[in-house]
């Protein structure tokens, strides 16, 4: 992918909003996203500063026809547009871009102010799948729960370890999350016992989202993998580490992840991150050839994490940076394939919590407190795990001649639910 | 669930072929699949004797109507009509059995030959669960790999163990199975290399199907958990041990169960086999009480693998039962709710590889073989694992007054593909 015209740093919208310093949605990122407003009805959107465009309308008015013969944004989710392909979706970003330009002038769309409409899920999520790709995150866990000298798994540094996630639980940013029942075995237990998870923690995470897919059988290049990514949203994988502990030998986290993933409203192409690409981390042992990547995939991407307890402003308690990331999604689905496994459209591909090398730059409370032993000061009071009403909202942005933003993903603990 | 008319062994069907002895599709079964013709269009069908029963016709001509001023069949797939519960689908069934009946006589119905007609996935899977359910297996497994002093994991006798797998290539019977590319290191490699597969295997399995789901955060009783399952299948979870063995720490396996998961193209109801429940086997310790059954949920369901070399004849290697199971589908539906995880319609749950007590009812070559000490005499051929033309069929059938059959799950290696 080269840089285009969509990527002019002097392009300017004539959406006063989208010109603003530090606007997370200037015309250069135009995000895909879901959303209705009092009718209820989804329609697709591009955000463009504080406004939505309604591509749904567009197409139906036949200002854009990415599919001729077929109405591919009526369906109120990205999934048919994105099973189009790379080809298409960096022609309707350019069409989109010239419609919002200050050259081109200010004229009649269908603009809805984001403030007045309700963001959904923007695809249907097909797989979700979880990642572990932040050596810092894993170097973290594993000197935790195994010791210093045996904190990286052998298999680490060669393969991009994951783990198949649950879809039906990914909800959009907003969501409320009910703290989640499991089984629970204390070290000096005899048995366990059945109660609400009191080791609730988040895990802050980039999201691949797949815009095409790859036939059984057929394995894929990194350059493949790269152009099967649609965009990109930022993902908190919520975790009950008490659960995880005593269920997770020997295949894997299973319920104590099962309960909710929230990702962001909207999805930021690959198309307008492509600028903010960087080289990935050194490799300490060289990978097997089907990981070799002839560009950098990794991404400049700010992030943070805000923690509110209830009634509460928010406080930052993390920043870091997806750059970390040992292998970058590119990677992760090419791994993904290499067994004939079939990506489609909608997949969700997390990145693994995302750790940079300072303590103040881990994507998980279980990292930021190490494991309880040095809880956060939070306006005051000490703090290791969640609460019920607490609100976590996680953040990121490319920073350059513009700012490519990726808006909000926000949730709130309820309590957890009777047992059944 | 009580009996029915619809269990009576006296009834007979004017489908002469559905009542020979040993058929696997009487009346009392009447398994739901998706089937061609020569025209592609895939139909709704119940399987009679040698016959299929064309349901989407039924409801087109107005003989079916499960949901008034809709048409739940015309998609070609059951969800549609899995989703509507399981009242209709008692009335549904006892609608078509009275069809087929000996006593209403013979009519004019769109039935199709089974030899004529090509299957397909009879559902939609939303998502893929895989247990681990069967105590001699996990204990086979664990004493291969952990010794038998540890051959169970702690949690294993309090916690339906599973993990989330891989949806997108959950196949029919009868697809192809290509051979997988991995990551392989033998135990005294510095380092691991890219190439197929050699020891590929076989999961013998029992799958469930959801017909209807919970909210997300609402856990369901066991009871709730049986009303949810539509039906069962054969399963068979092709398996790379080498692979896995290199793969799954910590985080459970992945692209080693990733590759291909075949199932039986004809969906035995719940209720088909309610008549063959029978008791779990003896706890040996309490089991916590949303694990609790206020009736029995096990299955008294034969099953047996036959593996045929390329240009040989089958040869049956392992027969076992799916009593055997320690933990039922209704209790991992439960298990696997209990977070606050929204189950669907169209959501598979694979049993876990099924093994007996005794070395000939292993479900795996693995197991079978035990991790290759003691090859197989496959008509005077050892043999460990699965090469390249090998053939696979899965069969199972409940046996009493009548029989319930499940007819075949087969799956043929194909050679790996090239590297990418």
């Amino acid at each position: 992918m080269t840089r285009n015209a969509t990527h002019d740093p002097a392009r300017r919208s004539w959406v006063a909003s989208a010109n603003a310093p530090g606007a997370d949605f200037p015309i250069q990122n135009l995000p895909w996203g879901v959303f209705s407003e009092g009718d209820g009805v989804r329609r697709v959107g591009v955000a463009i500063g504080d406004l939505i465009l309604d591509v749904t309308a567009l197409e139906a008015d036949g200002v854009l026809e990415p599919a001729p013969g077929e109405t591919v944004f009526a369906a109120g989710v990205l999934n048919p547009f994105m099973a189009l392909g790379p080809a298409v979706w960096g022609q309707t970003r350019a069409a989109l871009a010239d419609l919002l330009d200050e050259k081109t002038g200010e004229r009649a769309l269908p603009l809805v102010p984001q403030s007045a409409a309700r963001m959904h899920l923007p695809v249907f999520v097909r797989s979700y799948t979880d990642f572990y790709a932040s050596r810092e995150h894993a170097t973290n866990v594993g000197t935790m729960f195994r010791g210093a000298e045996n904190a990286l798994p052998p298999n680490w540094l060669h393969i991009p370890i994951g783990y198949n996630g649950r879809a039906s639980t990914v909800v959009v940013s907003g969501t409320p999350i009910r703290r989640p029942l499991g089984q629970l075995k204390g070290p000096d237990d005899t048995a366990p016992r059945l109660g609400p998870s009191q080791r609730l923690d988040i895990e802050l995470e980039l999201g691949a989202i797949l815009g095409t897919g790859n036939p059984m059988g057929q394995p894929v290049t990194t350059a493949e993998a790269w152009e099967m990514i649609f965009g990109f949203v930022l993902l908190n994988d919520w975790s009950a580490r008490d659960i995880q502990l005593w269920e997770y030998q020997p295949l894997g986290p299973f319920q104590s992840k099962a309960f909710g993933t929230s990702i962001s409203p909207w999805v930021v192409t690959r198309e307008a991150l492509a600028p903010f690409r960087v080289a990935p981390p050194a490799r300490e042992t060289p990978l097997l050839t089907y990981l070799a990547e002839d560009a950098p995939h990794n991404l400049d991407l700010a992030l943070e994490i805000d923690l509110a307890a209830q009634g509460q402003g928010p406080h930052t308690i993390a920043r870091t940076n997806a750059r970390h990331l040992y292998y970058s999604a590119a990677q992760q689905v090419a791994h993904h394939a290499l067994s004939g496994c079939a990506m489609e459209t909608g997949d969700l591909i997390g990145s693994g919590t995302i750790s940079g090398p300072t303590p103040d730059s881990r994507g998980s409370l279980l990292e930021l407190t190490w494991n309880g032993r040095d809880p956060l000061d939070l306006r005051g009071t000490p703090r290791v795990f969640l609460q019920d009403g607490d609100s976590v909202t996680l953040r990121g942005h490319c920073d350059g001649p513009y700012r490519v933003g990726f808006g909000a993903c926000e949730g709130t603990i309820l309590p957890a639910p009777p047992a059944p």
